[in-house]
């Protein structure tokens, strides 16, 4: 383990200590203090992003990942207004959730306290180095970040603004780390950090969860993949069905609440197909299917096994014919990333059905899935989408980024 | 990847979704056929038992090892009863724990749901097995055991029986199985079973936590290590000091609640060190100190740097001298396992402050640590005792064992 690394987590375990200790009023006043240096800095954090995507067009970067990328003056006040937004949120830590009084006495109360240093790790967008922070610190954390290579400049022009704003508070700057080698091994150190991070989030692509899933010691919190599932029940109404269907695929594609597959009832493929077709059609998205589905859309094509299992993040949808909401909801388990699914139906029956026994972090009746988001929830903001089951499902908003501790209050009782 | 464990992981999912459909009544019937069982079949499961005890004999196990491996008709009936108060417990299944209605009219509740498939790695003890799957069922959850193979003859019995009670009742039996290879490879695959198990509960030694926590790519509830602290501060009622810290050393000195380190103001080490001392001479507790320590007590030995951070789980206990609260929260949140700490004080000011400022799952105000334990604080029963903070810190009971799912009810929302 490389000493520096350790060394960071030194340093974020003593200034989570600090933080673990503050009032909602001076996490806000930090917060505030970090949104007015943001807008204050633009200029200068907007022209280390400049640098980054010199750099990024020299080695060829897609055009999709340098808008990924892009972090100008104004992208910058955005995400400086979006840290004054998590300030005004209500504050995760110092709540009791239960309580209780011992028969001999003594009281016991259960309260939130933060989780304590918090590891992420992601790809180009320069903006979560900034919403995580803001909502580390919101919930009395204390974070180390590890950002990709192709946004470096970008992180740490503005991990030095706001490491400059905690100073002029004089309060410890290692509330917030950047680790500035982006090598592998890097992110692979962070992950075997146990003692001195708490738990590890990593945002970004399939490649970089299963790599941190695989490797990690540190506890983790698995976010992202959606391959997201509409189903088409034998009684939904057809026009809802289209609307849901296009909301869910085209919207935005490339989220990983974006639906991947669609199941229809068999009885109603005939009606319903061309009907969804019609409207994915104005999007030109390729539609892969089964041996029915090929037979009522002539423009599918064969879907193998593969593409039951496969998170496109485009234009592309796979299509399956089912014989009911058991089948379905069969199919769903086995090949979903358990994100989000929906049902489009009028019966009773099987919206419960579905509703129960769909084992998937969001599941919904006649909505499309595009609505599992942190914002969507009324949480005001998330550091990414658990599709775990452990300590947080769905929207991770600061709700999750604290834990709990009991406190027992005696009078000289022993066991 | 052994084939025979994906196997065993794909009968446990498929087994763990016919228990998160089951009502509170079916669950229970489940759990009042196994106690009956395990009490028709206790002379069996005892059979059993004599003959790992004969094995271990063979090789030399040590007679607090074979005491931990006993499993005799009146302790296998004494586990049959646990299993009906498991049974009379509130279902932690089905609590709406939040709800709310989206501008648009979508109505989202987030409901508690069982995690789906537990797995469980522990050592000789043969209730564990028992226990361990009556938690289980009661909250939904399918779960794979792998025991020592100390215990593999008794573990074969009680899970037959088990599995018996199920298949008579014409319910899966898959909802408990035994992983009968005990080699070292069978948990390895254990903790890489991603897709198959929700949740890897490590139970037993401190090598085998470790072994855990370093290796598994499912996700972990880490339990059990416990270097607890005893701080007595410079306001202590010294005849308490001495009640508390001779009860959370001395009353069973062996669990993870039991106290290894004393932390003494310093300006009551003259006083209230020999107070202790005296106490913990009635169980011969051999101490060792610093420097202040050992010219005060003259039969105390010098401490060295790792008893700090060593859990003796025996008659042996390491005692400071420090300065005040601040050094003693410092010096605890540097050493401990965040496990279960406590301070003796009158000043509300430094009860406070050590409430706050520990970093472990239980700290206390004038009583023992020997109180962190699921049944002390009205969880019923507890299947661990976690040491992290993700998902469950402190006593993992019942409502550990259960993660959420959001369910949206629409009438065509699309975003």
């Amino acid at each position: 383990m490389n000493e520096t690394m350790i060394e960071m987590g030194k340093r974020a375990r003593e200034a989570s200590y600090a933080l673990a200790q503050m009032t909602s009023a001076k996490k806000n006043e930090i917060l505030h203090a970090i949104a007015g240096a943001l807008t204050a800095n633009a200029d200068e954090i907007a022209a280390a992003n400049a640098e980054d995507i010199r750099i990024g067009r020299e080695n060829g970067l897609s055009e999709a990942l340098i808008d990924r990328l892009s972090f100008g003056e104004s992208r910058v006040c955005a995400c400086a207004a979006a840290v004054k937004d998590v300030a005004a949120l209500p504050d995760p830590v110092g709540r009791a959730l239960w309580g209780s009084e011992h028969p001999n006495g003594m009281r016991i109360t259960r309260v939130t306290v933060p989780l304590g240093v918090i590891g992420m790790i992601y790809e180009a967008r320069p903006n979560v180095t900034i919403d995580a922070a803001a909502l580390c610190i919101k919930s009395g954390n204390a974070v180390i970040l590890r950002g990709g290579k192709e946004a470096i400049n970008s992180n740490r022009a503005s991990v030095a603004v706001m490491r400059g704003a905690l100073e002029s508070l004089g309060l410890p700057a290692d509330c917030v780390q950047l680790i500035e080698d982006t090598s592998r091994q890097s992110s692979t150190d962070l992950m075997h950090l146990n003692g001195y991070i708490d738990v590890l989030i990593p945002r970004g692509g399939a490649g970089l969860i299963r790599a941190v899933v695989e490797n990690a010691s540190v506890p983790v919190i698995e976010t992202g993949a959606g391959n997201c599932h509409v189903y088409l029940d034998e009684t939904a109404d057809v026009a809802m069905a289209a609307q849901i269907v296009y909301n869910a695929k085209t919207s935005r594609p490339s989220v990983c609440n974006a639906c991947e597959s669609l199941l229809v009832h068999q009885n109603i493929a005939e009606k319903a197909l061309p009907a969804v077709a019609a409207r994915l059609a104005e999007k030109n998205v390729e539609i892969v299917g089964d041996e029915t589905v090929c037979a009522i859309l002539k423009d599918a094509a064969p879907a193998t096994e593969a593409d039951w299992g496969t998170e496109y993040l485009d234009f592309k949808i796979s299509v399956k014919t089912v014989s009911g909401v058991d089948e379905a909801i069969r199919h769903i388990n086995q090949y979903s990333t358990h994100h989000s699914e929906a049902i489009v139906t009028e019966s009773y029956e099987n919206a419960e059905k579905f509703l129960n026994g769909v084992d998937s972090a969001a599941v919904y009746v006649n909505a499309s899935t595009r609505f599992t988001d942190g914002g969507e929830f009324g949480f005001g903001a998330e550091i990414g989408i658990s599709t775990q089951k452990l300590h947080a499902r769905g929207p991770v908003g600061l709700e999750a980024l604290v834990t709990t501790k009991y406190q027992i209050r005696g009078g000289g009782q022993v066991r």
